[in-house]
C-alpha cells in the first residue's frame, strides 16, 4: 500500500554498532570514580554510543548513519541518591555537563549528550536505582527512578496491584523518565496520566535535594511536585517517585467501534468525556488512520481481526475506528461498559466486537518497531501530538494536517498524514499525528526539520500546546516562548539558575538558549 | 453544654467600626490615581479598616478590640489586567507594598496589610474584575478574579451549568482567592478541588504577565499553572481563571450515616475511596465532633433532624456521624448512591436517612457565623487542618488532638477538641480540627499563639502537611522550611526575586523571612 501511495523507496542499510566512529573520551576527574566505583563508570564505545541518542527521528537517523555527533565522555551509574548528590557536586565544580538517562526512549531529543557551554558531558544513567516500597494500606508505591515500565509494574503486580501506566515506550522507559517528561499512558482516562499518578517525589539538584511531602495533597504554596514533574533533567535528577497504585484489574474488555466520520466521532468522545463515561482507553482514528490501520497492521492479527469486523458491517462505507478498553473489577467493567456503549450507539457508533479490540491491545507497543522497519525500507516516519479544547480541536486538526501535507509536498515527498484523538478530557483532547513519506536520501535531517517546523508553527498559530505527552527536549525548545510566554520562561530560568548555578544539568533541553 | 464543659466565659463587647482608631494614610503618588481613576482609590477609614484583616482568629481579635494594627494606606480597585499591570509598575518603582485582596476570608493572615521592608502598603482589591465568558462546547468558564462564589456560580447556573466549588467561605471568597490559596470545596470528591478545576489562568506580576495555555493539558515542562495556584499574591495578582464546569445537577441526595467509631469509620471511607465509590461530599466526624454536633447545631434544624435519627438507632450507643452527598444526573446519583451504600453497610455503617443529611447541607456555611457568636460569648474558637496517607492518619490524628488538648490545659483553659475527616483520596485524607475553650481575656493572642504552635509542631513531627486547604499566609509561613525543605524554599524565593524584584507583593506571606 505504501509503495503504491508514496512511490518506491530505496532500502537503507544500518551501520553496525561497532562501525560507529566516536571520539576518544575526554578525561574525567578521579573524584567521579571515587563517588561511585570503577564498575559504575563505563567508557567502552558501545556503552557511550548507547547513551548518545534517544529515539527521535533525528536521533535514529544519526545512529543508523554512524554519524552520531555528540557522545557522552562516560556513562556514570550512581546507586543511591547520595551518590547522585556527590556526582552533581563534582560536575558543578568541574563544569561537566550531566544528562540524566533512563530508558533512552525520548522522541524529542531529551537525552542527547549536549555539553552546552562545557567541554565534557556524562550520561547519568539511573538504571541501578530500582528500589520498591509498597504501602498496601494507602495504596502507594515508592519507586526508584531506574525501574523500567515492566519492572515497576511487575513489582506491584506481585502484590496484586497495578500502576496502570502504559505509554508506547513502556517496555524500556523508566519511572524517573515518566516523571521527568510528564508521560501519559494509553489508559490515562482510567488510571490517570503519570503526573496525576505521582503523589510525591525527590529530586537531587546541584543546590540540594528537593523532596515533596508524602501526603495526598497540600495547599502549602505553589506545587513543587508539579515543578519537578516535566523538568526534563534541567534542574536535577529525579531519585524517587511515589505513585498511587490500584488493585490489579480482575477483568479487561477491549472493543472496537466504528464512528460514521471523524467529526461525529469527536462529538461522540466528547459526549463520553462530559458524561463521566469514558472508557479507560479511548482512541478515535480519523478516516486516513482507519484506512492505514487496515493496510499496515502487519503481523499482529490486528489487521485480520479488524478487517473481518469492518467488512462485516455491510451497509457501511468508510467510517472511523474507535478503540475502547475497560479494566477493573468485573462488575465495574460491565457497568461502565454498558454506560459507554449506550452513548456510543446514541452517537451513531457501530460495534465491531472484541476481536479487533483485543488485537489492538496485543499490538499496543508495536508502533516504534514498525517505524524501525519502515525506516529500513527508506521511509520517513514521524509522530507528533498536541491538544486543545473541544471547541478548537477541529481547527487545530485541519491546520496541522494541512501544514504536514503541504510541507511534505514542498519537499518533493508527498506523504500520508494520519491522526487519532486520544487522552480525552471533559474540556478537550489530544491529537496524535503520524506521517509517512519517502525519505530524501542524504537529506533526511533537512527534510525532517522542514516538516517538523511546519507542524510546530501550525500548532502555535492555532494556540494548541506544543506537546501533550512527548515533552519538550531539544526539538520543541524553540517553541517554549510561544508556549509559556516570556514571563513564564523567565520564571523557569530563575529556578534553573538557583538550583543549577553552574548550568550543568541537561544543557539545550526544555529552555531555549 | 459549653458552659458546663468549659466553664462560664465572660461575654465580650465588640468595638464599633467607627470607634476604630487608625493612622492617617501616608500619601501615595498621583500616578496611582491616574492608573485607575479617583473613584477607584478609596481612603475612607471604613474602607481601609475593611481590608485591614482577613478572618483568622488573630485577625478577628484585632478587629473586635479596635487595635487593628496595620491598615492599608489606600484601597485601589483596578478594573482591567492592564490597570493591574500599571499599578504594579508604579508600586515597584515607588516601593509600595501591594496586598491582593478578594473576599478577605483568609483564615491564615493571608491578606494582612504587611508593608514588609517598605513604608507604604495598598490593598489591591480585585472586586471590580468580574467578567464571565462561557465555552459551552468545551464546558469551561473564563472568570474574572473578583467574582464571589455565588456570583460565579450564579453566572454559570444561568446557562444550566455548575462549578461545584463550595468551601465554607463560598459566600464571600472570590475566584482569584480560590486559585491563589488552593481552595478545596466541601464537594471536592465529586467536582474536584479548585486547583483541579482550574484549566488555565493569567497572573500579572511586576515582571510581566504569566498566562498559561488554555488547553486541557500540556507536557511542556514544569507546570506554570501549578506555580501560580497557591502563590498567595506573593508573585503577582491573578487576573483571570478558566475553570471546568459541568451540567448543573439534576438531582441531589444528602444522607447521614453512623459508623461504629472513628477508626472503623476511617476504614469505611478508605474502602469507598479505594473502590472509586466516594460520594461527592464525604465527611466523617470523630466521637467528640459527633457529640458536639448534637449539642451545638444551633438554629439550623440540623440538631433536631440528627437527634431524631440518632436516637432512633435504639441499639447503638456513641458512634461517629458520616455525611454523604451525591449530585448529578438522577440516574448517576441513584447508581453511585447504591454503590456507596453497599460499602457503607458492609463496613458497619447504619443509615440515619436523608433528613439529617439535608439539614447538614442547609447549614454548610454556618460555621463561621457560629464562631462569631461564640467569640461574643468569650470563647476561643479555632479550626486547623492537615492531611496524610491512610497508613499514617491515625498517628497524626492522635498527635494533633493531644497537642491541642495539652496546650489548652497549659493555658489554664482546658477545651473541647473535635475533628472530622474529609477530602478523602485513594491514598489518604485530610483531618479538620476545631477547638473551643474559654479565651484568656486580654491574653487572647498569646493564648492562640501557644495553642496554634503546639498543633503545627505536632503536624510537622508526624510529617503531615501544614495545610490541606487553608493555605500558608502569615500563620503557617514559619513552617514552610519543614514543609518544602530548604531547596524547595530556595526555588520559590528564586521565582519571587525574578517576578517581583522590588519585593512589593504581599510581604510576610507564604515565604518566611
Amino acid at each position: 500500500m505504501l509503495r503504491s501511495e508514496l512511490g518506491e523507496a530505496e532500502p537503507v542499510r544500518r551501520v553496525e554498532l561497532d562501525q560507529v566512529a566516536i571520539p576518544a573520551p575526554r578525561p574525567l576527574p578521579d573524584a567521579i570514580v571515587e563517588a561511585v566505583n570503577a564498575a559504575s563508570v563505563l567508557v567502552a564505545p558501545e556503552q557511550r554510543v548507547r547513551r548518545a541518542a534517544g529515539r527521535s527521528y533525528p536521533d535514529l537517523i544519526r545512529l543508523r548513519s554512524g554519524r552520531v555527533g555528540g557522545v557522552p565522555d562516560a556513562v556514570v551509574m550512581p546507586g543511591t541518591p547520595e551518590q547522585v548528590s556527590a556526582l552533581l557536586e563534582i560536575c558543578s565544580r568541574e563544569k561537566i555537563a550531566v544528562v540524566p538517562f533512563g530508558g533512552g526512549t525520548s522522541v524529542v531529543g531529551g537525552v542527547d549528550p549536549v555539553a552546552g557551554p562545557h567541554e565534557r558531558v556524562i550520561a547519568l544513567d539511573l538504571r541501578r536505582m530500582r528500589t520498591v516500597e509498597i504501602d498496601r494500606i494507602s495504596l502507594t508505591a515508592t519507586l526508584g527512578p531506574g525501574l523500567r515500565g515492566p519492572e515497576a509494574e511487575g513489582a506491584v503486580r506481585a502484590q496484586g496491584l497495578t500502576i496502570g501506566h502504559y505509554p508506547q515506550s513502556f517496555e524500556y522507559a523508566t519511572i524517573g523518565g515518566f516523571a521527568a517528561t510528564r508521560s501519559a499512558g494509553q489508559a490515562s482516562s482510567g488510571y490517570g496520566r503519570f503526573d496525576e499518578i505521582v503523589t510525591s517525589l525527590a529530586m537531587v539538584t546541584p543546590a540540594g535535594e528537593l523532596r515533596t511531602r508524602a501526603t495526598p495533597h497540600t495547599a502549602a504554596g505553589p506545587s513543587l511536585r508539579e515543578l519537578a514533574l516535566g523538568s526534563e533533567g534541567v534542574l536535577g535528577a529525579i531519585t524517587e517517585v511515589t505513585v498511587r497504585v490500584r488493585p490489579a484489574p480482575e477483568a479487561r474488555r477491549y472493543e472496537a467501534w466504528m464512528a460514521p466520520d471523524f467529526a461525529s466521532g469527536r462529538e461522540l468522545i466528547r459526549s463520553l468525556a462530559q458524561a463521566d463515561a469514558l472508557p479507560d482507553v479511548t482512541r478515535l482514528s480519523d478516516e486516513a488512520e482507519t484506512r492505514v490501520s487496515l493496510g499496515l497492521a502487519g503481523t499482529s492479527g490486528f489487521k485480520r481481526a479488524l478487517l473481518g469486523a469492518y467488512l462485516g458491517l455491510r451497509r457501511r462505507r468508510g467510517g472511523c475506528l474507535v478503540i475502547c478498553g475497560w479494566e477493573g473489577e468485573r462488575e465495574s467493567v460491565d457497568r461502565r461498559r454498558a454506560l459507554s456503549a449506550r452513548l456510543l450507539r446514541r452517537g451513531g457508533g457501530a460495534a465491531l466486537g472484541e476481536a479487533p479490540g483485543r488485537a489492538w491491545e496485543r499490538s499496543r507497543f508495536e508502533g516504534p518497531y514498525l517505524r524501525d522497519e519502515l525506516m529500513d525500507l527508506g521511509y520517513l516516519v514521524e509522530t507528533l501530538e498536541t491538544a486543545h479544547t473541544w471547541s478548537r480541536l477541529e481547527r487545530l486538526y485541519r491546520a496541522v494536517g494541512e501544514a504536514l501535507e503541504s510541507a511534505l509536498r514542498a519537499q518533493g515527498t508527498p506523504g500520508i498524514v494520519i491522526c487519532h484523538l486520544s487522552h480525552a478530557y471533559r474540556d478537550g483532547a489530544s491529537l496524535y499525528f503520524t506521517l509517512i513519506a519517502r525519505s530524501r536520501r542524504g537529506e533526511e535531517l533537512a527534510q525532517w526539520r522542514a516538516v517538523k517546523a511546519a507542524a510546530c508553527e501550525a500548532i502555535v498559530a492555532a494556540r494548541g500546546t506544543i506537546t501533550h505527552h512527548h515533552a519538550i527536549g531539544r526539538d520543541h525548545a524553540p517553541y517554549m516562548p510561544a508556549e509559556v510566554g516570556e514571563t513564564g520562561l523567565e520564571a523557569l530560568r530563575a529556578i534553573k539558575r538557583r538550583l543549577d548555578p553552574a548550568g550543568i544539568m541537561n544543557p539545550g533541553k526544555l529552555l531555549p538558549e
